[in-house]
């Protein structure tokens, strides 16, 4: 069947999450399939990334099958027509028949977005903190990330024994932008909550109250599991990356706050 | 009365406007009036510019007068604690007691935010325009309203044969930043929907519908009137200036659309 690879944005706060699930009504991959159908008759739709309820997106990727083809382009208008103001389409390729969004991702991108003063226009997209934060404390915990680790105390996942929660992270690192502290992290997957959790850890390490040396110790399959996590609003699916792609954008905020 | 000069940032989209009326439930005046009596008793609201329903503003003013005096920081701290999250107040000082901050504004800055394209995060906070606009015209044309003019076919308002409907406009002009063109316009007062007719009369220019010269022929009193409106989300009450104050920020969003 021809097949496209869509990269789609998204703001999740009114949403329960990306993935189609039963009786769940209102989901980002609901809504796709719902508009695509109109256009295209039958398709089928699958999302590169499982965005939790509330979690945006600045660059998911799904694929999508359909019976005929279309121009790509006419493709993209006809489905941003009949989706909601805060899902949009941004472009579309035709791909491969055998195209599958999440088996032949490679690698994702996550950012987070802290903000260090109240917010009346960006606050969906921000975790506001008061206290103030030692970003540069933060930085360097967020530098041991790098590398293989096994990330059992990061994720509220009841795995099996023999399950892996081995994650390679390829870079992750702290910006300061304005007054929004990023932080951005790049794996070949990720466990369910991983990223919410490692923010909310390396807020304490802000707050004085963790070190780099303690999110070290945890990286282990015996860890205690670190219970907090981060608000989902502060949450982007920033990129999914597949063979051959590199991801270059610098670390800016993807909302900013607003301008004063 | 001790009395305060706050200056508040909202975002309107769930508020029925600023001024509170009789059963409207959910004003921002109600709010920060709810929201100060907690913290100081008996107090006295009232604010510089009548935002409409989903109407935005970076800096209204307006006048607090509470039975004893408070550090102007700590009110600002506590008022914040207690409101919803889409008003902040930005900060507060001491000012004179017979300040009033309708009466003694000098000059009001409105700025209204066009977006041509979609946007999934700043929705809220612009008009989407499909069509390709010509900026240049439309600048052109706006430079236009300086001066003093009858914006009669600028107002929904049913005015009283005597009552003026000349406004001496200060400045007015057109700006592009990346995705957004921006119409800013300083003026002594508006009429009710001024801005929201001139900024949809600027998309007709845009689109080459109307022109400058068009645009000036309305400017007196027995024009007919312009009956479209700009949606209030794009619209921002940017400033309120006092006697011997100027206003010097530079055109860019307030609320940018997101990188992509």
């Amino acid at each position: 069947m021809p097949t496209y690879r869509l990269t789609i944005e998204y703001e999740g706060t009114r949403y329960s999450g990306w993935q189609a699930q039963g009786n769940t009504p209102k989901t980002i991959q609901g809504h796709l399939a719902r508009a695509a159908s109109q256009v295209a008759g039958d398709v089928d739709v699958g999302g590169a990334g499982r965005t939790d309820a509330g979690v945006h997106a600045a660059g998911q990727v799904a694929h999508l099958r359909i019976k005929k083809a279309i121009d790509p382009q006419l493709l993209v208008r006809k489905v941003n027509d009949l989706l909601p103001h805060d899902i949009c389409v941004l472009r579309a390729a035709r791909v491969g028949d055998a195209f599958h969004a999440r088996h032949d991702a490679v690698s994702r991108v996550y950012l987070y977005q802290i903000a260090t003063r109240r917010t009346a226009f960006a606050k969906s997209f921000v975790w506001w903190i008061k206290d103030r934060l030692d970003a540069n404390a933060m930085g360097d915990a967020a530098a041991r990330l790098a590398g293989r680790h096994d990330f059992s105390a990061f994720t509220d996942k009841r795995l099996q024994e023999d399950e892996s929660r081995v994650v390679v992270v390829e870079r992750a690192g702290i910006a300061v932008a304005d007054d929004l502290i990023l932080f951005r992290i790049e794996a070949s997957h990720f466990l369910w909550k991983m990223v919410r959790k490692l923010v909310a850890f390396l807020v304490e390490v802000g707050r004085g109250e963790a070190t780099g040396d303690d999110l070290a110790a945890r990286l282990h399959r015996k860890a205690q599991a670190f219970q907090p996590s981060a608000p989902p609003s502060g949450l982007f699916l920033e990129a999914i990356l597949y063979r051959g792609e590199t991801f270059e954008r610098p670390l800016l905020p993807i909302v900013p706050v607003e301008r004063r």
